[in-house]
């Protein structure tokens, strides 16, 4: 018998639930048909899975074509795990008339057991979730989604490069993106420790390899940037304290912490980080941190001025431009 | 009515209680005789209070002519905030015989009602505890003990400073040392912030302070630094996640930071400096983390092995010899 809550292995580790809808967009007849105002993605800034998403679609001028509903960082109360449109007048979203993204899920599969996630893309002509699969969904929108490009947008996925890049997906996935969960979400020592070692030892091997390139591929910004970026905006106002990822903050790793500045410092990467919302959503959100409900304080620190400064990354590149367009 | 508990006030403001065995140790009647052999001190490695005593008790050579008795630096039980001699075989300290800190307080004071602390000096002669004033201990130690302090002991409280002595340990107590325990006691936003400014403005005044003389009345260590070490050498390891005092790490403030491995690199301070219980009072032990209780997990960071690195401090310094004779 396990007494286990979901998600949590009898080993103590950490198993992410998997994906409920996962049907890629395309062209053919069997998938999700591209379509300019037909679907709303909802996110919450917290949230490192949806952000990414959020950044590809600013990047690549997806914004008309594809509406953003954005949620509160926090859960709307302990026992619900779900996102809130508590932001918005009358708690609604306003263009779906929902108050939790619970509903979509529901809508979609009246039988759905599993957490309602961000990022989603509902079909607003049925209000149905129609994919959550933040693993793929910001290659649908480099790829499949191409019509829709503003003029001249980067190539954040270019085919010669696309075999590299879902191999430093997988990897960014398991050690850092999800890495940083297994560490915090882990109940036993044992699991905690290992996750902790394969994280750090992942983000030496990248302190090292962005010492002598401007970004993981190179001198242009891929796909591969922006899943990394997402963590390590989180990193030391969230995971550190939050996730016990305690070896050593972000900004003490000379090269990460340019990278991370340089990312932040374009457009659409800084200006779609929230800060607050990350810190309230890890350190008072009460799902997570039950001993800071009683008395739900937010963390003064850390400042957040550094992430203005210059970060002199442009030394590693031939390239005036970050992006390959 | 209120709702609070003990030692937070209406504003949400962490108020500690006050000592409640306070008789001095000296020569006259209404004072606790000094008398080699006669008494026990009572600590826990993780407790800075209680470090402070023991660093002295060490530095001026006093361990003879006090025992000291040691306690685990977990709670016994969630609704028991007491201080056990669960690392002592059958849980007993050998020389006293007690399960229990808390013991030697009912022994004194039947009707006692406070937290029971350490460090606490006990009169073996009765078992009683006879003071607990863990602010004017390490005075009693440096001035009224003289007469069993080792051969060349250093003077830690010369009488020509002990005014600006007293002046900083007013200071470093309110804003530093329990500063941090108003930051992470605090029940309210307000009293939590107005606690992170008081610290972190101390804090800055301290690393400009340090940046042109070694010690913080010059060359020779006295009895101020020992009592800012002790939350120095907790700083990194577990208020910054613990107590949200995250601004920035101790090690992040180049001045602070050498002075207080300069510190922990002299003889009873960081041999009595114990970071691994240090670590799960403050992140295991359950009645300050109730929400990592369930799992037990332990930070593995942050990491050490710096404290152990070269600090150049001695070019601040026109003595070869850390401590006046």
């Amino acid at each position: 018998m396990s007494d286990k809550p979901k998600e949590i292995s009898q080993d103590g580790s950490f198993k992410r639930q998997t994906n409920r809808f996962t049907t890629p967009f395309g062209k053919k007849e069997e998938h999700l048909p591209v379509e300019a105002g037909r679907y709303r993605l909802l996110w919450s800034p917290a949230c490192p899975w949806a952000h990414r998403a959020v950044i590809v679609r600013k990047v690549l001028g997806l914004e008309d074509a594809i509406s953003l509903g954005s949620t509160s960082p926090m859960r709307p109360n302990i026992d619900r795990v779900d996102w809130e449109f508590s932001l918005d007048e009358k708690n609604l979203d306003p263009e779906l008339g929902i108050q939790y993204v619970s509903e979509v899920y529901y809508k979609a599969d009246p039988d759905y057991s599993g957490r309602p996630t961000v990022p989603v893309m509902v079909d607003t002509t049925t209000n149905k979730a129609v994919n959550n699969d933040y693993f793929n969904l910001t290659n649908y929108y480099e790829v499949e989604w191409s019509d829709h490009h503003k003029d001249n947008a980067p190539d954040l996925y270019p085919e010669e490069l696309r075999e590299e890049i879902d191999e430093w997906s997988d990897a960014i996935f398991h050690d850092i993106n999800n890495g940083v969960y297994k560490c915090g979400f882990a109940h036993s020592q044992e699991a905690y420790e290992a996750a902790f070692d394969t994280l750090f030892a992942r983000l030496d091997e990248l302190e090292e390899r962005l010492s002598n390139q401007r970004f993981m591929h190179g001198d242009f910004i891929t796909d591969t940037d922006v899943r990394l970026y997402t963590t390590l905006a989180r990193f030391d106002a969230a995971y550190y304290n939050g996730f016990n990822t305690n070896r050593n903050l972000i900004r003490e790793m000379p090269n990460l912490w340019g990278y991370a500045r340089d990312l932040y410092q374009t457009e659409g990467f800084g200006d779609t980080t929230d800060f607050d919302s990350i810190k309230r959503h890890y350190h008072v959100s009460i799902t997570i941190n039950p001993d800071k409900a009683e008395t739900n304080i937010l963390p003064k620190g850390p400042d957040l001025a550094p992430w203005e400064e210059s970060h002199d990354r442009e030394r590693l590149s031939s390239s005036t431009d970050k992006f390959r367009r």
